[in-house]
């Protein structure tokens, strides 16, 4: 199957719902057969990502190595990972990747440097942070990080896990407090860096998508784009 | 990976995301882990199911035989299809497959006898209804089936393609009206032989979910059943 992109999913369950949803209606298709070809993994028992790097919990990167092989070897001929956190092993995975793996940080960092703002704010887990994936980029960039404060940070977290354990309502709560948080100290736009965060925040998007650069979306605009090469197409892009 | 689910998608690729996330918001799991292992494939470039039974169309079969036995290859131990029509086969698909092929129309027609209705309504393509896949089942259990009349059943289909090539609303609009026609001549609940209608459908269904029976819902549910026993779990189902 030429250009069949493979998600390597499960991290969690929610977030690749979301890639996959976005993956059809970013689509400009008239019909069934003109949509992107996708094989998704949702094998959701890879070890937390974020208890592995803060807590010595078991690492994720055998299975995420054994999933990543699976999907190549049933035909995948570009790989993408909807987990921001999961990207702290991108190097190893791409080493043990035999096609191309496309990076949702990067994806990210191009949406956020296109949009011409300053002040960015930052909602990510935990790990994110301290491996400073997002910060370095976009300080790199001389644009201004605004991450949580340490407080606010543990409602982020709780948030993200109340999603993950399927209390969406709660999760909206306490993330759109600290969303709020963000603008109220000077971000003009927030980069959301858990793919959680999209399925949590989906509201707020939709009533200021303006407002928000989000990384699941980044990373399929990406994948249609990679696949528009690929099969010689163009146009395929909604948004 | 035991228990894995393959689905057999891309039939279309917006009914297989309504599947994906029927599975995560239909199973009891408080963290990432606790969620069913599954293998998506939505490969789209399957020829039209109704083309191919109503207009001499090139036939499905081969590609979906292709994809079913990339999945079993994969791992997979149990395999569900989120295409109604695609059941015109089903016979010819359990002849390929090695493991467990769960069926729609058996999914559905037991949630449609426990709910003790007698007068049905009946919400599928032109070809599903042309086998006769549902009516036949409904009849068979001494019940009323009541389908579309013709012009009504035009409608169906503009509706059902209007998803297809990404107009939701429009989409929305005719079925309401074709499900409405329905309730008025006597249906007490519809059963929705498409998977495309649940998601035309679902702003209804949030209204009055006891009016409608859905086949991606009762296949998802049996799913979720099949998995409990693989791996000796219970009580994973949330509705």
């Amino acid at each position: 199957m030429k250009g069949l992109i493979g998600v390597l999913g499960g991290m969690g369950p929610a977030a690749t719902v979301d890639m996959f949803n976005k993956f059809v209606t970013f689509t400009s298709a008239s019909s069934d057969q003109q949509h992107i070809p996708l094989l998704i993994s949702s094998i959701p028992d890879i070890p937390d990502r974020t208890a592995a790097l803060m807590q010595e919990g078991h690492s994720p990167l055998p299975a995420m190595r054994d999933y990543l092989q699976r999907l190549e070897q049933a035909g995948a001929e570009c790989i993408v990972i909807p987990c921001n956190t999961a990207h702290f092993w991108f190097d190893e995975l791409r080493q043990s990747c035999h096609v191309e793996l496309l990076n949702i940080v990067e994806a990210t960092l191009n949406e956020v440097c296109a949009s011409g703002q300053h002040h960015i704010g930052l909602l990510a887990t935990n790990a994110t942070l301290y491996m400073g994936l997002y910060q370095q980029a976009i300080e790199a960039h001389g644009l201004r990080c605004i991450a949580p404060d340490r407080e606010g940070q543990e409602q982020v977290m709780e948030s993200i896990y109340a999603l993950k354990a399927g209390d969406a309502e709660h999760a909206r709560r306490l993330m759109e407090r600290q969303a709020d948080a963000l603008f109220a100290r000077g971000a003009q736009i927030i980069v959301l860096g858990c793919t959680e965060v999209p399925v949590i925040l989906a509201e707020a998007q939709r009533a200021q998508p303006e407002r928000y650069i989000e990384s699941t979306g980044a990373l399929v605009r990406a994948g249609i784009r990679w696949y528009e090469k690929r099969v010689g197409k163009t146009d395929l892009l909604t948004q």
